[in-house]
């Protein structure tokens, strides 16, 4: 039922993501119910949190100037109060993502961070294959990589895949909705990490549990939106219908979560 | 009737917007009729203004660089009798922001403010809520509102929402076309304001009358799409196809403008 | 049957492109078979290359820190023998736009320049006119115009047109394979050079076929994608969808390759 709170309390959800998925994540956030909100500018990220019910930092198209500002604004969300998802992506992939992704889990308290395997698996310092930003498979289990991933960090780690596992360290969840033509359309996995934004928003004292409910309201509106589709282009579109479309009432039946 | 100039002329209307809706202001901008060109550089800005029609300045994802680069291609688009549209995107949410719109309308002469009610408000000092890019209610009459910011700011003000109100500080204009959908989808605001950009590229004598046009040509294109929309997503399709098929024949009839 | 070797391999295209149609290029990229990664940052772009099949360099919205990432990208994939494909967006149009473009072809061995007929134009030193990005129609023959091109500037020239035409400076083959719904929408050539990209990873020995069989692939579902289309937006989308369904086996054959 926090899909409902969502859309009743329309938390504003900070963004600060790459020029790829942009427009992608702040459509998503609108169908779901709650409100995006783009600004990266280091004058003005701080104040720009003060409004916001989370934050989401995404280093798909990294720049230094973007870096500070994502530090900036994760500071002044942690000394808010306020949830922090972090996508690293492509993290593995080259030094620069590694490291920044690494810098800002060592400067901000994170609260959800929402990756591929290869990027968690890097970020943990298991051997994994990251192509651009595309897992190529890394070694493991990967609700054994959810689960220490949570541990070493001191997080709710959220490994998507196939099937999604989240775990606290302690706790491992597997979400089991989604369909899949989300890997034939760009920023799936960023707009996963915003809808995580929303959902940690309306509840953030259960993060574990809140970033399990985002996935599978994803992969349930993935379910209806490939129902039509005939493609990636169709699909894509849908996806925005459906995520609009979810209904609370029958959302937790459809949601496998285990 | 200026659809039809719009259609035949395809003026340039080189827009200075954010990362969110580059794609989707371009697009709208197409498919009305015109060519959108997006330069930001202020090694090219003013060239670039030499071979436009409009020029639109949108501060939705600011940086340094960027407000440079609008100033300069104001100024550059003073010089050479062009009109200027500027939307204000989240003046009054961040003192930036506000701070970035009012340095603009002070170096710049601009032609059409198109902005919500809490960020137009918070142009001419009148207190908003602005939430992010979202104005949570501004307090007093839209038509007044309009007016008072036509006088004070010396330009036309066009305030869009569910009806909009445009003045140039003296006749007020409303235009009570649009679809709630509007709102379900990110950058619609920031496209009303590329097209009001194309319509006074058409008609840069009469701004009051090209602004208003401009709105009722989006709303009528908001009604068709909505017609068949299923949700955010195909109603966002739609509203491309709806804009590319208006004909400026029948426009006129169906723009509620009073 | 390039396109069935692409979607064996699934080549990673490293794009350092504009804002307007990073999702675009990405997107199609995908729906054809291949991997995209957009990465600018200085600090990561020779390390991406490394990565990477192809490298697309597109200077559709410029700025200084983006033109020094791409010549060191460039470099790094000539050092590293991979394909190279430049789209001068807007050569012509702009000074800034005209010297980028000349200077990335000093500095880096382009494989592929993938213009329209006013950006080659002005490239090879000929009269052209280039309003914001869209070709005004160049004097001369576009065959001809390919062919000095490929000669003077010792790459594939892929000049694209209602008709294509591509030359090594020797050879001319044309392409008519499209549809007109491409020029109401964004980035479709932009697109274009993506896939260029895709094919030269595919047939890196090869690039002046390379190329025109990417252009045969768009142009074919440009035609699929008309089919159903209602206008600029439904096309758009159905332009995934219909890359995404192109077959291998029958490709060879819509091709209009002379």
């Amino acid at each position: 039922m926090t899909l409902r709170t969502i859309r009743e309390r329309k938390p504003l959800v900070h963004q600060i993501t790459n020029y790829v998925v942009m427009n992608e994540t702040a459509n998503a956030t609108l169908a779901l119910g709650a409100l995006p909100v783009m600004a990266h500018a280091r004058e003005e990220v701080e104040e720009m949190v003060g409004l916001a019910g989370a934050l989401v930092l995404n280093i798909g198209t990294l720049s230094p100037h973007w870096v500070e500002a994502m530090v900036a604004a994760g500071k002044a969300a942690n000394a808010g109060g306020l949830p922090v998802v972090l996508d690293p992506v492509g993290a593995g992939a080259t030094r620069y993502r590694t490291d920044t992704a690494k810098r800002i889990l060592a400067d901000v308290s994170v609260t959800v961070l929402r990756g591929n395997q290869g990027e968690v698996a890097t970020l943990v310092g298991v051997a994994a294959e990251v192509r651009g930003v595309e897992s190529m498979g890394a070694g493991g289990d990967p609700a054994e990589l959810a689960r220490s991933a949570g541990r070493s960090l001191g997080l709710v780690a959220s490994v998507t895949g196939v099937v999604d596992h989240l775990s606290d360290g302690e706790r491992v969840l597997a979400v089991a909705n989604g369909h899949e033509l989300l890997a034939s359309v760009t920023g799936t996995g960023c707009m996963s990490s915003a809808l995580t934004g929303c959902f940690l928003a309306a509840k953030p004292d259960e993060p574990l549990e809140a970033a399990a409910e985002a996935l599978a309201a994803f992969g349930v509106a993935a379910e209806d939106a490939a129902r039509d589709a005939k493609g990636p282009g169709s699909f894509h579109v849908g996806l925005y219908d459906a995520l609009a479309a979810l209904d609370p009432e029958t959302l937790d039946a459809r949601a496998k979560i285990s």
